[in-house]
């Protein structure tokens, strides 16, 4: 990135996060292209729509393309699709950022930052973990509700915490100054595998068991079972290498007990009949599990059982 | 019992099982002593009616009571309530036997004749097994779809098998006289075990999973899970000192993908907002396993699953 000038952003799925981060950065003044896909024309028409707990506002203009190679390359490829597109990558991704760029990845679960390096070269991939509740309402409509933070780490091939690299500090700044709380941290792994102490059995069991999280913890019988797949969760990331604190997961129980009445992203995309994100926040973290000669038979469990109901579920 | 006459019977649950047995019995000249509840003044007015693949019939009088103190004492009482009814059995159950009488339990699950012995002296306890698919459909009118065949054994107080007793020999001509088929086996646990291994994945995944066998027979993720679990019914089985032979798991496998589309009772129950038998099927196997310092985890997550939808189910 030439620092002399704002860096330019390609939003990849400009949907409940694309959408909200990248008009956040607009706003600050950056060049922004978004690509999507069902709301294109009325984003080409209208601009996007923002209300947030930070304040409402409205882009009566942005660049919105629905096709890849219309996009001119950016410093930042910013990749806020669902997990369950990303098929789509390998043919739009490359040509969206700059040589020496940055591919920011902000998807949920394990293993989006590997498969991204696969197919990108000549870029700094950067993984980014969204603690946000927000929502799209309407075509280019989307709803902030609370949170907003980014986590952001450098994604290093072997699988090992690397030093904050300077693009990853560089990003982090360019956030920030568009309103954006960034934590930076060095271990990319770690904090996704802890991300999954939440993700795993909260999005799992709302699905199954057609339960809010304060529903899942006020009954005896689930709020033990969320206590014990938490515990599979942070054993799982031990085989792995990632030690997770042992008070963490008391952390995250009591955290979702402050919480008010939740439906988790996955119940959303389920009671929305989407495909829900099973091989990232699931199956990825299973295979790597299995790979270091672990054992998880609660998440392979609710693996199968989200398997058995997103198939009847997207027919 | 004396041999000379044939036995009386007292049934108390007259529902899809006892009123099904209890009325065939009657039928080939026994003496029989309905004990209900809902349905008992229809009952004692209009009698009970059976259809049945075998052949329907009436009975348009059968004795039938609504106070267990008005029941006289009979040389066999028939268990054939819910499970989850149990609680009932201390202040009505030991009136209803003669000394020295039977006392046949037509119940899922382990343990029910364990309490029963905690308070019922002075008479034989034996288990049975029902392998039938009837439903009450109408106040004393039951519909007997398919099978009816029933697995006895002797209960004895050390849980290891025993030698067929001739209380378990008799019974079994009565109830063949009468027209069911009886097999007696020696090892009541270990039957009751075996029944597990189908009962245990699918009554519970067809609660969770909303589903048929057929359902989760077909899908390969729900499949699998109905494997594993059917290993860790086998496996904690052998914990508490029962083996079932390795093939008994592929057997049940093969046989369910040969039944027609099947609602399991427990399905069934729940979508009736029905109390499910929860701990007669799932808890007292974990519990006996846990015992034995056996593991569990899928039947441990299932129990727990079913639980959480039981307590909403039912309130």
């Amino acid at each position: 990135m030439d620092s002399n000038r704002l860096p330019s952003f390609a939003i990849v799925g400009t949907g409940a996060i694309g959408g909200f981060y990248g008009a956040r950065l607009q706003r600050a003044g950056h060049e922004v292209h978004f690509l999507l896909r069902g709301d294109f024309s009325h984003v080409r028409d209208h601009g996007l729509r923002i209300d947030s707990k930070d304040g409402d506002f409205v882009l009566p203009r942005v660049n919105a393309y629905d096709r890849a190679d219309a996009v001119p390359p950016c410093d930042v490829a910013v990749v806020a699709l669902k997990t369950v597109q990303n098929a789509l990558l390998p043919a739009i991704l490359p040509g969206l950022v700059k040589p020496g760029g940055v591919v920011l990845v902000l998807q949920n679960g394990l293993g989006a930052e590997e498969n991204i390096a696969g197919f990108v070269e000549n870029a700094h991939i950067v993984g980014g973990l969204c603690f946000i509740c927000s929502n799209k309402i309407g075509p280019g409509h989307i709803r902030h509700i609370d949170f907003g933070s980014i986590t952001m780490a450098p994604y290093s091939p072997n699988g090992l915490a690397a030093a904050t690299t300077s693009p990853v500090l560089k990003l982090a700044e360019h956030f920030k100054r568009a309103g954006i709380l960034v934590r930076t941290e060095t271990d990319l792994q770690a904090a996704r595998w802890k991300k999954l102490v939440w993700n795993i059995p909260y999005n799992g069991l709302s699905v199954v068991l057609n339960a809010t999280t304060d529903q899942l913890m006020k009954n005896g019988p689930s709020r033990d079972l969320v206590t014990n797949i938490m515990e599979e969760v942070v054993m799982g990331a031990a085989s792995c290498g990632h030690a997770i604190p042992p008070e963490y997961a008391a952390e995250m129980l009591e955290y979702t007990d402050s919480m008010p009445p939740y439906k988790t992203s996955m119940k959303i995309d389920y009671d929305e009949k989407r495909p829900l994100e099973i091989e990232s926040i699931f199956g990825n973290p299973l295979r790597a599990i299995c790979q270091a000669h672990g054992r998880s038979h609660r998440i392979e469990m609710l693996y199968r059982q989200l398997r058995y109901l997103n198939d009847r579920n997207c027919r």
